[in-house]
């Protein structure tokens, strides 16, 4: 298996990023490669500073960089020697298994619907974040932030989606889907979240317990949540304020400090034909590290095949 | 002035609502006459037990209650005699000057759009809920529930009720107002929030600063935040949500404990032709006692008329 590691994404690239990706080398089994896609002399250097062999890991040059404040499609075009462009090269070509970066979300979104595409049946593919939950197990929510408008048919197909996502990845059995609403009972709602509301009821593809609120993003009501990209985005956000607040009133617990992103690696991009994993730009070594032991999970548990299984049964069907 | 009070609303009603009359008796002037609305023997029986002259207050006798789980149009329509209607008939009556419940939600906003109606001008009231601020400032966000759905008029115009409780009640001189959105740039969102963003921006009668994220909530960035309900209502319960595993966690902070609604007292619902406040079912005693003094703050301010006048002058424009 070999992971594609883009060196030159995210706030503190190259340094952070080779970083990360010393750290995944020394946890993944021998038969994992790790590509590293950046700037060749800063990632020798780097190497050569830590002591580590430059013959472990495989070298891809490229010499530009997509910056954050870049504009997604116009970069992918004009920067075709860009460590994203050459990693979604190289996983279109399929020389890597996996694509992972810190880097510019919406080139990376747009790298992927460019590159390996999106899965045939898929209208939308998303992104999801885990949840901690209060048990000490983990949820999911999807999606947050790709997505701004959505169809109820959209949000069907994220709650297949974060359904085999939540069994594959986080092994959870029988995932338990919820949509997010802003009432338990089936006629509450709005417009979007009404018709929704009846699509999943009827769905056999997955396990619906109906509506959630707010509330309950943290409690084990559901396993897998279901919103639009707008809301989704809103609550991850809202949420990541209120960790940074805990932090910053100097409160401690075990239970809030499973909210920090650096444990969980970041998401796949679900939908596409292969395996694309971002992350937050913020990310350190210890983010990168686990952004990388992420993707080793998603290929080896087959995440994108078992998807493509679904919807082309779905087609036929 | 006269307060009315729904002494069998929420659900620690008749024993909670009555307590906090007498709280809030104690603290208010002498000129403040608060109506208690409900049965009557339940409340002499308290006064009596509290020591507490039942000559200081107002009882209007109200034999049937609207229940939490009642319809709230049918409930309104069936039980005349209920608190809640007979608070409305007196509101409309102008025997009261506010009408304040902890009862079923509801059944006050159809009793407020029955009754004492909504302000000429005003597409759609709405409810906002107080926001801690971190530098120890209140904010507003609205709406928090009543309207699901919403077009960028009514957005536009929730912008404009906010500003006004933000002016005359939380004291804030020249409010800043911003639009929930999911990035700062101004052609970000979805369909409703970009379209909102241009009113808001071309808006006089506001001070708009842009778009805020799920992450600016607890910032000063913003004053007032515009959103539609379905937004806000996942937001606040998802707020909620985070103060309950704060305190689950056992962890304390006096930023945190600005987070409990019970000092707070409560929403008016914004936009009608009078003063309507409506809080928390679980309320007990002191939230009943934050929730009249509030009442008592919005009528001596003339919110109401205020938003009147502000909406008159935007009809003849």
């Amino acid at each position: 298996m070999k992971l594609g590691i883009d060196i030159m994404g995210g706030d503190y690239a190259p340094e952070q990023t080779t970083l990360g990706a010393i750290a995944a080398f020394r946890e993944l089994p021998a038969s994992v490669k790790l590509v590293l896609i950046g700037d060749r002399e800063a990632i020798l250097s780097i190497l050569k500073r830590e002591g580590v062999d430059a013959g472990s890991f495989e070298i891809v040059h490229a010499p530009e960089v997509i910056e954050m404040a870049d504009h997604p499609t116009k970069a992918i075009q004009q920067k075709p020697n860009s460590s994203i462009a050459i990693g979604f090269y190289l996983l279109k070509e399929k020389k890597i298994d996996a694509f992972a970066s810190a880097g510019n979300t919406g080139a990376m979104l747009v790298g992927s619907m460019f590159s390996v595409k999106s899965i045939p049946g898929i209208m939308r593919p998303a992104i999801s974040t885990l949840v901690p939950k209060e048990n000490g197990g983990w949820g999911l929510i999807l999606d947050v932030g790709v997505n701004a408008d959505c169809k109820p048919e959209v949000l069907n197909q994220f709650a297949v989606l974060g359904s085999l996502y939540a069994q594959h990845v986080l092994h959870i059995q029988n995932p338990k889907v919820g949509l997010m609403n802003i009432g338990e009972e089936e006629e509450k709602g709005n417009l979007l979240t009404k018709e929704t509301h009846q699509l999943l009821k009827d769905s056999k593809e997955i396990h619906f317990i109906g509506n959630v609120e707010g509330r309950d993003l943290f409690n084990d009501k559901a396993d897998v949540i279901v919103c639009d990209g707008f809301t989704g985005n809103v609550m991850l956000k809202l949420a990541e304020s209120f960790y940074g607040l805990i932090k910053k009133n100097d409160l401690h617990s075990e239970y809030f400090d499973r909210f920090n992103y650096e444990n969980y690696g970041g998401t796949p991009i679900l939908g596409v034909n292969s395996t694309v994993i971002i992350t937050h730009g913020i990310s350190k070594a210890k983010a990168i590290k686990n952004m990388i032991l992420l993707s080793q999970e998603v290929v080896q548990v087959g995440l994108s095949e078992k998807i493509a299984q679904a919807f082309s049964k779905e087609t036929v069907a």
